[in-house]
C-alpha cells in the first residue's frame, strides 16, 4: 500500500469529493473488488415494456457495494491507525465491507450491530474475522458503545456514508457502469438507485457527471424512510418520522448524510419510494429473469421500476442492485410474491 | 454474419470438433453471448475448506449455457434452411437456447416440449417467440412429432448436445472459464462440470486442454442417471436404468450422446453423482453465499464439491453452475435446507 495524496490527514472536515477522488479509488480498488456485471433479462425486459440494464453490487465481495467505501477508507490509514483497529456501527452490509477490508488491509475490526440484524448478516461478519458487539436498539446507544471501545483501544471510526473516502468509493460502482454502458453503446434515459444515507448514490452521481452527463439520477427509498426525496423537494435535510417500518434494513437511517445530502442536493433528479409488496416482487423477479439474489433494500430500485413508479416504458434505464444479504425466510417469502 | 470454413455441409456426420473449432465459436459469439463472471464467496470457500471458484452460467442469455452451441449451430445454417427455420425437443434450457437463437438469426423456431416441463422453462421459451408444441411424456413420441414437423417445414433439428458445432459451441465456456482462471494467476486443483448428455463438459474438456493442461474434469451427475460416469468406468456407452427420478430435469437424459462420450471417454477424469437433498443444499448455499441461482442440474458440481463427494479441502477446485432456470416453489423448498 502506498501513501497517496490526499490522505486522511489533508482532508478538510467538510470537504466534498469529486470525480478524481472517485477516479482514484478505483486504482486503489483494482483487482480487489469485483468489477460486478450489469445484467440484461427479455423477461424483466417484457415487464418493464422497456429495456432494463441491472449493476449487480451483490455479486460484490461480501455480497454489496459496501467493501468498496470501506477498503477506500481504510487503506489510507496510517501503520498506527491501523494496528489500533477500525470500528464501525451497522445492521450488516457496511459491517462486512469494514470486517472483509480491514481483514485484507490487517486492521482489527471491531463491528457494533443491533442485536435483531439479519443473521446472514451476522454470520458474514464474524466469518470475516470482525468483532461483533451486539447492542438492544431500544434500551441501548451504538453511539455509547462505540465511543468506550474507541477510547479504549484507540480505534478509527469508518462512518457507513458521511465520509470522503467512502463516498468516492462507492462512486466506482458508477464509474463501472458508465463504463459498461458505453462498451454496449447504450446512453440510457435514466439511472436509478437505492438510498439510505446517500453514500452510494452520491458517489455514482459524481462518477456519472462525467460518464452521463445530463442523464438524470433517481433516488429510491423504501416508504417511510423517503428522507432524501423529501430533503430533496425542501432543499434541506428532514428526518423521517417515526414509527416507520420497512423490511429494507439496509436503508433505515434517521435522515441524509451531511456531506452527502450536500452532493446530492445539486446532482439528484429526486427521489421515489416503494413499499414492501413492491420490494418482494421485485426480489421474486431478480431471482427469476436475472438469476441474483436482491436484499429489499438492494432492490428498492429494481421495484420503482418494475411497479411503474418510474415509468420505463419505452425507454432504457440502468438501475443499480446494491446488495443480497438477504435471511433464507424473507427471500422464500419474497418468491411466494413471484 | 459471413460465412466460414467449417459450415455444416463440409462437417461429415461422425466428424469430432476440437480445440480450433471452440476458439471458432467464441470469435462467432463475442458481444452476443454474456462472458459470464467466475464468482468466489469467503462464505462457501469456509463450508469447503478450500478455494471455490465458480462459473456462473445461469447469468447467461437465456439463463444457462445453452445460448452458446444453439447459436453456433444456428448461425451456420445457408439463408434457405434459416428460412425454412429450426426445430428442437428440450424440457426447457437448450429450448430457449435455441429460441434465442433463432430470433437473433431470425429463422422461425419451434420447439417439441413436455408438458410437465417447468412452467419457467415454457414460458421463458415462448416468450423468445418460439412456437411450443407440447406433447405427454408417457404416451406420445416426441421424435414423431419432430419428424413430422420437419417433413411439413423443411426444418432443421437442432440437437442438444450431439452436435459437432453445439459441442463447440458449449467449449466456450471452458475458453473463458481458462481466461479467466488466468487473469488472477490460479490454477485449479480439478474442474467439476454438471453433465446430461455431456455436450457442455466435451466442449469444455477441449477448451481445457489447452487452457489447463494436466488438470482433472470431473462429471457430475444426479444419482440415478449417472450413465457417464458409469460409461466411463466400463469404457462404453451404457445407459440408465428405467424408474430413476431426480429434481435435476436438465440432467435427465437416458444414454451419453455419441460425440460427446467419444470426447470424454479420452478427456474426462472420471465421473460424481450427488442425491437431490444434496442438491438442494447447493442451491442454498449458492443463494446464501454466491447469489446466484442454480437450477438443480446446475447445482449438481457444486453439490459435489460441498458435500464431499470431491474432496475439495485444501484445493483450489473451479466448478461449472450450468443454469438457474427454476420454478419459484422449487427454489423455495431449497431455501428451506439452508
Amino acid at each position: 500500500m502506498t501513501s497517496s495524496p490526499g490522505t486522511e490527514a489533508e482532508i478538510a472536515p467538510h470537504a466534498l469529493p469529486g470525480h478524481g477522488d472517485v477516479v482514484e479509488a478505483a486504482a486503489r480498488l483494482e483487482g480487489l473488488a469485483v468489477a460486478t456485471p450489469v445484467l440484461e433479462a427479455e423477461g424483466l425486459n417484457a415487464v418493464v415494456g422497456g429495456r432494463v440494464l441491472v449493476k449487480c453490487e451483490m455479486l460484490q465481495r461480501t455480497g454489496s457495494f459496501k467493501f468498496r467505501g470501506a477498503y477506500n477508507r481504510i487503506s489510507r490509514l496510517s501503520a498506527d491507525e491501523r494496528r489500533r483497529g477500525v470500528i464501525a456501527y451497522s445492521s450488516g452490509n457496511h459491517a462486512q465491507g469494514v470486517a472483509a477490508a480491514a481483514a485484507l488491509i490487517g486492521a482489527p475490526a471491531t463491528i457494533v450491530m443491533p442485536r435483531d440484524a439479519p443473521a446472514v448478516k451476522l454470520a458474514g461478519t464474524r466469518r470475516l474475522g470482525a468483532e461483533v458487539v451486539l447492542y438492544d436498539r431500544a434500551s441501548e446507544s451504538r453511539e455509547e458503545i462505540g465511543e468506550r471501545l474507541m477510547a479504549d483501544k484507540g480505534a478509527t471510526l469508518v462512518r457507513p456514508y458521511d465520509d470522503f473516502h467512502v463516498i468516492a468509493g462507492q462512486g466506482t460502482v458508477g464509474l463501472e457502469l458508465g463504463r459498461q454502458l458505453a462498451e454496449i453503446g447504450v446512453t440510457p434515459d435514466a439511472v436509478l438507485c437505492p438510498c439510505g444515507g446517500g453514500g452510494l448514490i452520491a458517489g455514482v452521481a459524481l462518477a456519472l457527471e462525467r460518464a452521463l452527463p445530463g442523464v438524470p439520477l433517481w433516488a429510491v427509498e423504501p416508504q417511510g424512510f423517503d428522507d432524501t426525496a423529501r430533503s430533496l423537494a425542501l432543499g434541506r435535510r428532514v428526518a423521517n418520522r417515526e414509527g416507520g417500518t420497512s423490511i429494507c434494513d439496509a436503508l433505515v437511517i434517521p435522515i441524509p448524510g451531511e456531506l452527502t445530502f450536500a452532493l446530492n442536493a445539486k446532482r439528484l433528479a429526486g427521489g421515489l419510494a416503494v413499499d414492501d409488496a413492491e420490494v418482494r416482487r421485485a426480489m421474486a423477479l431478480s431471482l427469476r429473469h436475472l438469476k441474483v439474489v436482491a436484499e429489499p433494500g438492494g432492490a428498492v430500485a429494481l421495484a420503482a421500476l418494475i411497479a411503474g413508479r418510474f415509468d420505463g416504458r419505452g425507454k432504457t434505464v440502468a438501475v443499480i442492485a446494491s446488495g443480497g444479504n438477504v435471511d433464507p425466510a424473507l427471500l422464500a417469502e419474497a418468491l411466494a410474491a413471484d
